[in-house]
């Protein structure tokens, strides 16, 4: 099969590789398009542990189902595996699992991803795609998981609801824009600015979103304001404005994680009470949730996404890394 | 009247002061007993910028009504005084009020502290003394507010009850030990491990807690072990030994404030979704409920608070800072 193969630290090869295998309880996908990743990005820039080259990346992946039980169907895969038996499986915390792997990782185990003509995928982890949803735009519901989940782990946090507090959301990314939607689409939340230093992608999210979308240094972005900050960017710098925008009592969602370490200041986290949630990934429930949010177009038109061929993907993926792409999100059609 | 005035660095003078002067609204207490803090400990380091000297510390106060509405009370005092008009203090909320001040602070507003004959107070803040408490231990009820605060906000943070839980509380000072004991007596908490580098404490701590007493290097620390980690400490390796052993999904509690910032583990707090806590004071609530919990003996013996005369204060402070001292708390007896 053909494959965009990440071979080395911002090298990525289109070439021949070998076809997944069927193992029991497994299916193999015909992938039809797979979404580029910040994770992806991560790993491109030679920053993930977890997936070392040579790795076929991707993890945001719809398809038809070509070997397997449902065999013809049209899918959209949740890429998180996990064991299933253990106390977080069984408690619907699935994604903390000691077990859990996600496509196109190769640390601690192997996972082939996305970014292929064929993907191998355990039964359990396969949805089908939702007649109002289209499959090439179907990836998008893997991070706007992530950005469900996040969102609802931050107004459970909240004294209020979301619908009467200010949001900031650091990151015009697709995780920033998603959270965003998710705010002001489905939790009704008035007061949201989103920040991003790249314009054209501030540009992108204010055509979507009804928030206001400013740079990192905008008078918008005041001191000790905002009720809950989502830091979907995790850069020293990022979090610092987190906890400085912050107000007494408020909130940190943290989602990315650019830099994995760095300095903080925990005297306002400690004198302000601020709550700091990390957040990775979804519950299985969530991903269904976000199958129904999707189907019924509750986060509004998903014109923002840019569409690439497989092919094209190291170029999609340097035109990330430059800055000089404006969509928040890209998906390579196979 | 006789103070002890923190007079710079490392310094305290047993010398004559001026005596409060009664205003609208307030009392004048003759203190009897005065608690030594571990915030009065970062003040006598220098190191804290909201208590200069010269000044008189101590906010952990018990005495009896000299001048003001309830003259002859023998009362506690809630130092922590707020605006009671803003939206925190309305909802409950009084120790985020934007003008809060604590007893024995002089920044942004001076007001003295109690390690002195007399103290001034407004008169919301007086509690009457519980008739089965007494009046020389009452300055605990402090200390215990503030764990009695921080034990509740972790009991909201997680899935489990508190009885189900793997709890570690690092340090042996009041705040750790007090910790302990409201997880063990009130919340039934079963296994918990106490962390401090001084063994004389430990062995002081192991008399009162039923729990593990062990060094911060103990075996029983394990990696990703823990529930719930509280850092009383708040130094950059206490909180990164709390990211290390805390649990995937657990919650960290923050108390302390020794280091205001420093390097810590984002990375795992994200894919392990961690929830880190800062938590300050108490509220109104929070202090009524500590004194009917001392009241009614439910955190057992106090037999582990030293008094010390009022005038003998520097040796205390001098003892702590040495690690010298074994007991958890130092009260000084006015």
């Amino acid at each position: 099969m053909h494959a965009l193969v990440y071979t080395g630290t911002q090298q990525l090869v289109y070439r021949e590789e070998k076809n997944p295998k069927i193992t029991n309880g497994e299916s193999i996908v015909k992938v039809s398009a797979s979404g580029i990743c910040g994770s992806d990005m991560h790993a491109y820039h030679g920053k993930d542990s977890r997936r070392i080259p040579p790795l076929i990346l991707g993890h945001e992946i719809s398809g038809t189902i070509n070997e397997g039980k449902f065999a013809g169907k049209k899918v959209i895969l949740n890429p998180l595996i996990t064991c299933g038996e253990c106390d977080y499986c069984k408690n619907g915390k699935e994604h903390l699992c000691g077990k859990r792997i996600i496509l196109g990782m190769n640390r601690p185990i192997e996972r082939q991803g996305g970014f292929a003509e064929y993907v191998s995928i355990p039964d359990r982890n396969v949805y089908e795609l939702p007649k109002t949803l289209e499959i090439k735009e179907a990836p998008i519901a893997e991070p706007t998981a992530v950005a469900l989940h996040a969102v609802e782990l931050g107004e459970k946090e909240l004294s209020k609801p979301l619908r009467d507090v200010k949001a900031l959301v650091i990151g015009g990314g697709a995780i920033g824009l998603l959270s965003g939607l998710i705010l002001s689409k489905i939790k009704k939340c008035k007061e949201i600015v989103i920040a991003d230093p790249n314009n054209k992608r501030l540009k992108e999210c204010s055509r979507y979103l009804d928030g206001e979308a400013v740079n990192p240094d905008s008078k918008s972005i005041i001191d000790n304001h905002f009720d809950i900050v989502f830091d979907t960017v995790g850069l020293e710098i990022t979090r610092q404005q987190a906890i400085k925008v912050v107000k007494p009592g408020g909130v940190i969602i943290h989602i990315g994680l650019t830099q994995p370490s760095g300095n903080f200041d925990f005297r306002k986290a400690t004198l302000q009470e601020i709550t700091f949630v990390g957040t990775y990934c979804y519950t299985n429930k969530d991903f269904e949730k976000t199958l129904s949010i999707l189907a019924d177009k509750q986060i509004g038109s998903l014109n923002w996404i840019e569409y690439r061929k497989l092919k094209d993907g190291s170029l999609a993926f340097q035109e990330i890394h430059n800055g000089s792409c404006s969509a928040p999100k890209i998906i390579l059609l196979i």
